[in-house]
């Protein structure tokens, strides 16, 4: 019994994800994730008190997705540019979530400055990941690898460039293949623009 | 007569700005408008035929700023590198302006992806802006002062590095000096994040 709750609680995300991405979160309702994901509504209301909580519930999922691939990204190599490089190199399923998921992100951030509890929700795992860049900056300045950087800028730095690229693969998802943008851009932003005689 | 247009056209914009700004675009109708900028609704829908195309304008504007900025840097200096930071110091009017209008704009961009005349109108600043750097960088690595990096690749980021950090100015307007926080990210972006032997 309960494992049958647990497959009607993953077909309802399956079902939410998909009409999310096609439709957008304001214009898909709880009826048709029901009827697309074949569950009652008593059934879905059990498992989500609201459209809202589903959302929050699919957003918690990728960006444990993204901290759980950058903790391993992480612990595999010692030194912090190897590590960042190695980040960047296991974008190609952010990237792929993201085509579905970011669409209802962005819908959510434009309402986040509204409202206070959607405000939270959005700022927690932009704080986290803006905390766990600092940290490895830090790490790797100790360590005589990285330059003697601002942490709180790198990282800024870092995020904004993850969410800027995330941002442009959604609107042109065809242009460029994004995973690779990400690499490069990394060891760009590792070496620096500026030209100096060898 | 025409003077007169020309006022009422701006006092619509003005009231339009601060209330998309304060309640959202999706929140704001035309009657609310009308009255902050005490207008007839006549009067509105000769300026503009919808909401819709008052909210291009001001994005048009808001757009037409930035360009504008980032050709006077270009021109005050020849060195590229030193462009480019020249252009992050002059940030400081995109971020005042953007706190009013960026959620504006992520409401559109969410809704991109689901309308192709709203996609059309997102994406070509962006294109803009990617073509004007990736010329800026090809000049800098015929110069000789940019290393020699995929000019495309490089606009990327810094679109990326823009969108990203206005988006998070947007989140925590007070949590940081953001133009200087884009300063010292350019800075960055220039000499690397690798520290070399000296």
């Amino acid at each position: 019994m309960q494992e049958r709750s647990a497959r009607t609680r993953a077909e309802i995300i399956d079902a939410a994800q998909r009409l999310f991405g096609h439709n957008s979160y304001e214009n898909t309702s709880v009826a048709e994730i029901c009827q697309q994901a074949n569950v009652s509504k008593g059934a879905f209301y059990h498992h989500f008190p609201t459209k809202h909580d589903l959302f929050l519930e699919l957003l918690d999922q990728w960006l444990d997705g993204i901290d759980m691939g950058l903790q391993v990204s992480r612990q595999q190599v010692d030194n912090v540019p190897q590590a960042l490089l190695s980040m960047a190199r296991s974008t190609e399923a952010v990237f792929e979530m993201a085509d579905g998921r970011l669409p209802m992100f962005l819908e959510f951030w434009s309402q986040a400055r509204l409202d206070p509890a959607v405000w939270e929700a959005t700022i927690a795992p932009y704080r986290r990941y803006q905390d766990f860049f600092a940290e490895l900056l830090e790490e790797g300045i100790e360590q005589g690898d990285v330059r003697p950087i601002e942490p709180q800028v790198g990282a800024r730095m870092l995020v904004a460039l993850a969410v800027g690229l995330l941002l442009q693969s959604v609107l042109e998802p065809t242009e460029e293949h994004w995973a690779e943008v990400v690499e490069k851009s990394v060891d760009i932003l590792l070496q620096g623009l500026i030209r100096r005689s060898a």
